[in-house]
């Protein structure tokens, strides 16, 4: 990964460079950088993050339905298929996804497909603030939700994991690491 | 390009086959697509195209700021490169934007760059209803726009283009062509 920038450097790249750079901070997320870009110049890493979430708060019910259709099932067909994101990789790794059990793989497909069936898009959760455990008990309590709460629900998921990818790409001090 | 499906064919795709068809009816448009995906069964091609409408509407003066950002410039940069999708060159080709001489093209590229010092974001038209020379006109009228009243007017742009990809994929009758 490319060294952190400040934030003084982040208000300096140009726009291509901005979203090569911030592109994948919310999955398959050029939109959503190029919107946080009308804000610049940042005041710091949270105004950034503050303006992502500003554009998936401000989002139709399916406009936050298709933010979720950009994430990979967790430990689904794209991470067998070595189709993930390098962002997905880790937060993977980080949560244990990628070192399941065949029994653990096989609830978590199952709920998995009757989570979407019911709401038709993905379950989407901080894979990197929840272990395998966890996330399990999240699929399952989160089922129960209606369609609405469960949206709002993955895109505050989805705000979570944009910060941590952020945290990794920006920082607030005014040097580089 | 594959041939054109009828609405109860676009109404029997899976998802992955839906983003890989109608992804580019919006420039690098996953997401409109993702939010389009939401409202099926479509009942008609303008159904279909009502869909991606709607959602373009609903988005807040930064995100339809950031939908007029992924557009290249008109004869710009991208297109000198070959850097263009297949949807634009073809919609290039049609207002005669690749047959431009050295002083229109000249005219074309610094009106795109006040337009774009101006407001921030990409001047989009509708190429294919539009020939150059209107298009040349057409940059110098909405120069005198305000911002919002811009970005509006971009999108309803883009709205038109998506109307012309949408009806070289999908048609209203029950038959293939």
């Amino acid at each position: 990964m490319s060294q952190k920038l400040s934030i003084p450097e982040v208000n300096a790249l140009g726009y291509e460079e901005f979203i090569d750079r911030f592109g994948g901070a919310v999955e398959h997320g050029r939109l959503v950088a190029a919107a946080a870009w009308s804000a610049r110049p940042f005041l710091s890493a949270s105004d950034l993050h503050f303006r992502f979430c500003e554009f998936l708060d401000q989002l139709s019910q399916a406009g936050k339905e298709a933010v979720l259709r950009m994430y990979p099932d967790l430990a689904g067909k794209l991470a067998n298929s070595g189709g993930l994101t390098e962002e997905s990789v880790r937060e993977h790794k980080a949560a244990g996804l990628d070192s399941l059990s065949a029994d653990e793989h096989r609830t978590l497909s199952e709920l998995n497909e009757a989570y979407k069936t019911k709401f038709g898009f993905p379950f989407v959760i901080c894979a990197r603030e929840n272990k395998k455990d966890a996330i399990i008990q999240g699929l399952k309590r989160r089922m129960e939700n209606d369609v609405r709460t469960e949206a709002v629900t993955g895109v505050n998921e989805v705000k979570k994991i944009c910060h941590l990818r952020l945290q990794d790409l920006a920082e607030d001090s005014t040097s580089k690491m």
